[in-house]
């Protein structure tokens, strides 16, 4: 068994460790854990991301709802235990299915067996992939002057992310901590929502010129994806900028990039990029390129709102973009520059951005 | 220019010429397409894949509404061609943007510019990405003992889909024609249609074993991985087997790879795959292996009830499982044999249905 994987069985058997004790000394098992609430999220100066606070909920086999949760926990991290032994992994739905043959502890419902594993992440402090748990969903991919080593299940594969990959680039696997970064030629990181300018930004070799390193985060990145992108920041010590739509659901992927999310607040430490900027679209380049533009709905004002009291977005910049736009009552899609010719993105916009933010 | 680029310029332009011609003879220019609906599309004998029958309907510019879509056929076509001359590609989203400025015939919404470029598919016999449209999804992937060649932006690239690739595999490009097979050590292609099954094929060593390239659909195919699937079969002589969940969609999902799709009748011929057989889950599956399985929803049962009147499914294979299913009222997923272990799907199940298919 490798290292990090006898590090995680001993910190999920410990949990149990605690119950045996604890029914040793005539007390009822329990597991305590933070409360998972926006009002429980709290800015942490020294690593720069948003963590739960204080407030936090025990959880005590005195009923029987409570005695059958740590029943199922128990299960889990059996399971888990074998699955680390046998070098084995598995989906959180195949975990699920796995559970018709516990008898009482069967989950009801994906969401339940969901949840437990984020207790058991909370607990343990290490993310589902220590479990090797692997996400349905895929990671991103990343086109640049980047060579990493990753060591799969059929051996290491050294890769350089523009020589050795076709045109779609090398696609981030599920469990990154399976990627050495080796070296590189880059100045920066760029991680683009959408496919159209990931292709684009490849298309016009803006790799080449500018010496970036492409990341497509496909939407709401994946937690590979943002595990990959500090990882470039801390590892690599490159900068990092993010580049969506002009709406507040495109800044929540901003948010969630440079500072986490509440669903992976007790993962900031990993997951989040503290020191990623915030490149475009935003609210003033509507009306400053004369983008095409379409009009704010009454959820996406409502959206606005509440990022102008959500600590993430508690800046002056970010005060004054989100006052803007509401006025403006517009948004815009970072594709609309095609309406300057397909070259403008990649020729004027983003260099002059990037000027401005002093990382050309 | 590269010579299908070329071929390409001359069959968009030459449905500018037709209309310059009837122009020039005091007419009326007009185009004629088939009527894209279910009633219109028929078996294909010749080519063993769904195509539209004979309806046709002819848009002559007579009104106003008519003019105006030819005239924005043609602003297209002449951006298609420059884009061509410029070896440049872009989306269809980025089309829609650049449109901002071509005055009247600007794009009222993307629906209307999707459906014009499905016009000139039909009218030149061309698939969009021989215009250089992307389309915004990605492709899925592809591993296994293959060896291929992806003439990218940047030249070359021999990749080998086990051994140049990390665990995600290789991921498909959005102009599979840039793709060359070279060799390949296979006797079969499976399809899957979920990441957490194509994971498990691949960390199982299913395609070692049994000389499986295995090919992620994710959900309802690309039309980038559905041509893919089809090269591969005619191609390289492969049988193509599609591994889904066992319920309506997912049938629908193999329907689209093996006859083609309603809404891309057109291209039947480059992306479907008349051999492609159904592996599973069956609905007799879900009592022969005991799987967990959910309640039919009332969506699903109309779902089953169209699959029975729909030509795709008019074989008494299909009949007789869609019937059972009606009757049993029930539903497995993919993933639900891993109630059965996790080795269950590789060691035991697929080997017996490639066995009794007759493909190992």
């Amino acid at each position: 068994m490798r290292d990090h994987d006898a590090k995680t069985e001993e910190r999920l058997v410990d949990i149990a460790r605690i119950w045996y004790d604890q029914m040793g000394e005539g007390a009822l098992p329990s597991i305590t854990l933070p409360t998972r609430t926006k009002q429980n999220i709290a800015y942490d100066d020294d690593s720069g991301v948003w963590k739960y606070g204080d407030r936090a909920s025990t959880r005590i086999a005195t009923s029987a709802k409570s005695a059958l949760h740590l029943l199922k926990m128990a299960f889990v991290i059996g399971f888990l235990k074998q699955q680390l032994r046998e070098n084995r992994s598995s989906t959180l739905r195949e975990m699920y299915y796995i559970s018709e043959g516990w008898k009482k502890a069967k989950f009801s419902a994906q969401d339940e067996s969901n949840l437990l594993i984020e207790d058991l992440e909370i607990l343990t402090d290490l993310q589902r992939e220590a479990f090797h748990l692997r996400p349905e969903e895929d990671g991103a991919s990343i086109y640049g002057p980047l060579r990493l080593k990753e060591q799969t299940r059929r051996g290491e594969r050294v890769i350089h992310c523009q020589e050795d990959v076709g045109e779609a680039g090398y696609p981030i696997p599920n469990n990154v901590d399976t990627i050495e970064f080796l070296d590189h030629d880059a100045k920066f990181v760029i991680a683009i929502e959408t496919g159209g300018m990931y292709a684009r930004l490849m298309e016009n070799g803006f790799d080449e010129e500018y010496g970036a390193v492409l990341v497509h985060l496909k939407g709401q990145p994946a937690r590979s994806t943002r595990r990959v992108l500090r990882r470039l920041s801390t590892e690599m010590n490159l900068p990092v900028v993010v580049f969506t739509d002009g709406d507040p659901w495109s800044y929540r992927i901003f948010a969630s990039v440079a500072y986490g999310s509440i669903k992976s607040a007790h993962m900031s430490d990993i997951l989040a990029t503290p020191g990623a900027q915030f490149i475009g679209v935003q609210p003033s380049d509507i009306g400053e390129y004369n983008l095409p533009s379409d009009a704010l709905t009454e959820g996406d004002i409502a959206a606005l709102k509440a990022e102008l009291t959500d600590p993430r977005f508690d800046t002056a910049y970010w005060k004054q973009q989100i006052n803007l736009q509401l006025t403006m009552k517009l948004k815009s899609e970072q594709q609309a520059f095609a309406s300057r010719g397909l070259d403008f993105v990649t020729r004027d916009y983003l260099p002059a951005r990037l000027s401005e933010m002093g990382i050309i």
